[in-house]
């Protein structure tokens, strides 16, 4: 069975979500839908880039990602649909798929980007706020049910860009930011491993913190200390053991870590 | 495939939600479960009734709501199932189905109400706290699965009604009110377009701000500005561009919004 | 169709969820996915516990509870699956099915458990800290799509238990305490009916407050006043009609309840 995600900025307080189940289920009744999340900070388009890495790898070929963080709706931003590594992407053109294509052509896998100028596959009726519900959720379910980009578009070889911060050296120091607070509290950053093996005793600073080493798992230490360790998704991640890094720290997205060598 | 949605005042973070889920797909195993919202606030009908009435447009004929704000539950009050328009909705008797009743009988379109008194149709033991898992999801999950509104209940012709507030005129003015907050601090009124079109220029005032004209995209405006437009579902709403109008002007439902023309 | 369940600590506001749901259909495409709940406390094994208890009855045979809450991941603790009364759980050995197995037992019905010691069932590589993703989720998968539990394990006869707080006599009374806080503020306690038929008068206090008697139905009161009810999943809950009964009460999970007899 074919799958649909959604991935926003709407929360789940309203019904916005469930309207836009409703409108891919009226064309593609046989999907799967899965919430990716829809807890994207509101209009944080970087935010909702990287959601996206972290979670398409484990989704099957030909899963269709409707993604809406949209804070130009209504104006003349187009509307785009994907096709990046096997996989479908469909959203507003503001960059938002940016840092899965880049993984992509990374990967050696390929890119194709689609502005959406069919309106026969849309909602008859489109407003000028939700184009969630009334371009993005029908095209993404009508590639589900087998439409193909082609038919839904046309070929550009122009997607914006969101420019994603990456670390930086300074002096013999790699200076890095905390890119999302997750649920436990930990601090996710930009920083990857290879910015960790410049060699010798690993120093990491992160608000009024230091720690010394990076740990493989939380197990390694006693609940309540601070810990930095590589993730579940490949990057650097302080927390504290069974305990909310970000409460203790007073840290958030945006916070500086930086890591030196002794 | 058929669908069921659910939309509750019950919140995500205890077991209901899955529970509900549970008893319907052990009755109706082929059915699609699509969560309208669980966000509606405690004991909220005319809020439930709104949000209804934004959602079922979107669905397709056939689709059974079950919708559960239930202040009475335990008490008295009756059961009900209605079809309305084509699609079917299940839950209290107190007025939860007043506003898609109203708009469905402006539109031409037929509405029946039955009082649910087939206990062979609900769990077998039934809760004084819970109808929603109790009595209102097995019978959704019921007409899911091809039961008959004659089968579970026996047609009834004076359903409860709730009051929701309408806007009315005072001197030269068009009183109304915020009716819900949505997730990015958005006010939805109850004022629609038919409000504003008496001529010249609008002048709306919501708490201690005022604000001239009505704007059709949030791109005429810049970040940070307050304006007033017509919704994705066709509501006056006041906003501030890419911003939180709600935190910006300390309104929430209920605070009055009030219409000159110049 | 096949149910799986879903059960963590992780929230909704990252993808985790999102990504087990792909991890899931990617091995088992013609499942139904239901979420329980993901907002137990962090790392709070017994609330874990407690919610399965509350869910499993309401699916039918066969259903895969993946239930995750794992303050060991990453260390030596084990994985597990189990058959519990004709259901399936997958999840950390630490004693999260403690309360469903005993509840199987006291029924007699049958339990097994099974350590997962068969790598091929998981996902390629695995990570120090979601298991949730790289274990549960593809044993739960394989095992909704057909594998057994001594294919992807092996039998083991000493899970770990988690120590579940029971009320205690003590002079004439009965010494119980809230095990939960539910969406509306009610006060789920670890006290059933038994606990209150000693004979005689009713009086329980909680906090500050002191209840006369047990209502059967919120109804018999009104809107604001405080009650003690047995509630839809068997338990003591003392609530506030129409209102919030913990913040009524600076009450939490913890705060301890006793019942005399008069």
């Amino acid at each position: 069975m074919q799958i649909v995600t959604l991935l926003t900025d709407f929360g789940i307080e309203d019904t916005f979500i469930g309207v836009m189940k409703g409108v891919i289920y009226s064309i593609a009744p046989q999907v799967h839908i899965v919430d990716l999340t829809h807890a994207i900070r509101p209009q944080q388009v970087v935010q909702g880039s990287l959601a996206l890495t972290e979670a398409f790898p484990y989704f099957p070929a030909g899963t269709v990602h409707v993604a809406v963080v949209d804070p130009g709706v209504g104006t003349e931003r187009r509307a785009l649909a994907a096709e990046i590594g096997g996989q479908y992407f469909v959203g507003p053109d503001n960059g938002l798929f940016t840092a899965v294509a880049d993984l992509a052509r990374q990967a050696g896998l390929p890119v194709r980007f689609y502005a959406l100028d069919k309106p026969e596959f849309w909602l008859a009726k489109v407003s000028k706020s939700f184009h969630g519900r009334d371009i993005f959720a029908p095209v993404g379910a009508h590639l589900a049910a087998g439409k193909t980009l082609a038919q839904v578009g046309t070929l550009i070889n122009d997607p914006r860009r969101v420019e994603i911060p990456q670390p930086h050296q300074e002096g013999g120091q790699v200076i890095g930011q905390v890119m999302v607070v997750d649920h436990f509290g930990n601090l996710l950053t930009n920083l990857k491993p290879q910015h960790l093996s410049a060699g010798g005793r690993v120093l990491i600073s992160v608000a009024e913190a230091q720690i010394e080493g990076v740990v493989t798992t939380f197990g390694e230490r006693q609940p309540g200390e601070l810990i930095a360790m590589i993730d579940s998704s490949g990057v650097l991640q302080i927390s504290v053991v069974n305990g909310n890094a970000a409460a203790r720290l007073h840290a958030d997205a945006g916070t500086t870590v930086k890591v030196q060598f002794g």
